[in-house]
């Protein structure tokens, strides 16, 4: 369930003025910046986008940029592009500034194919370059040939599940993670190319058979890249919820808080499922998710985070 | 430029009655078969399809597939799929019966990004699995590497180059081609993520370096079945017409003829470049295609590619 509260009518003409003015005079009010977009979904917000480019002649986000500052700027960027769009920056970001392959994995192995393909569209647009191209530039070997499928992978959505064959790649994937050099590649194939509902079940196969999870077994072993990697892939199939639950809880759990992190799940997940993840939070810290957000941020950070957390004002 | 002769006016109507009538009765009128069909470029054929199912409330490739037979069955089901969804049985076809990566690699490495989605879309609605999974389940290894990734690739589409990339990457693919482990999964690569303006940059810095073309490198290197799907993809990208020019040559050269390779380009390229291919073969082999054609195959089938091939009765 999603967390956003966004009204069925709204007037993007009418939106798109009250954010002009919010814009004019001295200083920015952003009080009504975090009221109008941080009630809207993304359809809403590319109208209003759009409305205000035609009336004002001047691109909304621009604006924004340099109206705003800091993480909130950050959190409005990226909760008012389009999820694809945002997506790629997501991506490219996370390539560029570092390695921090999970964001990659994430989007990979948690949207839908078509979705995944959106994103790739919308990368090409925006840097020229394919995802698959940038991702196989910086890497090699396993952690290569994992990250370029993952991404690249366009697969069937159905229930359909072949037992046996779960079974069959239950076993390889065991193979794999005692990190066997040609069943590794042979786990790149089958995480690159089953269906969700096959992979499922061939995570469901591993615990029984092993009598541990394959995520267990894998944070028991080495921890490379690749390794980091494949656990990410394999927690982002099986439950997602739980996986952003797990990275919410180290964003805030750090000295400083990790605001790229905490930010990337809220916005991504605000319109989706992210009453889910919150609760899911809840149960397992004994602590409401809004509250250790609304003591980790501050500002209109903290606002807007919370607007989108659907606590409203 | 394209050989097919098809009218720019046509009832769906009308076509779909005529070849209703040449079903009925005591055999089947095949000239009226190849007359309509072999006049009608996809999108006609794909509104005769429709109008015959409203009509008869009959699938017009069923029908035809129990009126016809032989290689003319086969020539004229392919044609008359939508072009997505015949290049994803091509594939599969060609998958199932053995090893011939050649026709996988000449649709990922001709056909535009989007024209190269679509088979992939076409792929998974007809056998609930992805091109990509069936491909990696049946190969291993470079090959595997190779093919998926130039499948699974959604390549940028634009003429932007960078001279310094093709530079050393030209010379990395050198490397490759000298059978160095490391450098091979560099090359696959290159292949399977740059742009097509980018790989025909560096094939030329290739040559102008090395002054020899590296699809001639290649022959004079082994010939294991990775090696052959390089040569393949690297001609495909450089000059896909003389690619087929050598597809029908090899096709028509062979005692008893490949019916499959000279079908396939036939329908796949005659609403293209058919006549670029056709003129090309002339050229080289001093025999003008249509010549070679009829002397190599016979009866409807033959009478069908000559139609396609431009030859009016």
């Amino acid at each position: 369930m999603a967390t956003l509260i966004a009204p069925s009518n709204h007037s993007p003409q009418e939106d798109a003025e009250s954010l002009r003015k919010a814009f004019e005079g001295w200083g920015t009010d952003e009080r009504t910046v975090i009221t109008i977009l941080g009630h809207r979904n993304s359809h809403q917000i590319q109208q209003i986008r759009k409305a205000y480019e035609e009336i004002y002649q001047e691109d909304l986000i621009k604006r924004l940029e340099s109206e705003l500052k800091g993480d909130f700027e950050k959190a409005v960027y990226r909760w008012i592009l389009e999820p694809a769009d945002r997506d790629a920056v997501l991506a490219n970001v996370a390539l560029k500034s570092g390695k921090n392959y999970n964001v990659v994995v994430e989007i990979a192995s948690i949207l839908s194919p078509e979705e995944l393909f959106n994103v790739r569209r919308a990368y090409i647009k925006r840097y020229k370059h394919s995802l698959e191209e940038d991702l196989a530039t910086h890497t090699s070997g396993h952690l290569r040939q994992l990250l370029v499928g993952l991404v690249t992978a366009f697969r069937y959505v159905g229930d359909d599940v072949n037992a046996r064959l779960a079974q069959s790649e239950a076993d390889i994937l065991h193979e794999a993670v005692k990190e066997k050099k040609g069943s590794q590649e042979e786990a790149v194939r089958i995480l690159t190319t089953r269906s969700k509902a096959q992979l499922i079940a061939t995570f469901n196969r591993y615990r029984e058979t092993h009598g541990t999870s394959i995520t267990k077994k894998l944070l028991e072993e080495g921890s490379d890249d690749f390794q980091k990697a494949l656990y990410t892939t394999i927690r982002s199939f099986n439950d997602h919820v739980k996986y952003y639950e797990k990275v919410v809880r180290d964003a805030v759990k750090k000295v400083g808080t990790d605001e790229d992190a905490l930010t990337r799940v809220i916005v991504s997940r605000a319109q989706h499922d992210l009453k889910a993840i919150s609760d899911v939070y809840h149960k397992r810290n004994s602590v409401p998710f809004e509250h250790v957000v609304a003591k980790e941020t501050s500002g209109d950070y903290k606002k807007l985070l919370l607007t989108l957390l659907g606590q409203e004002d």
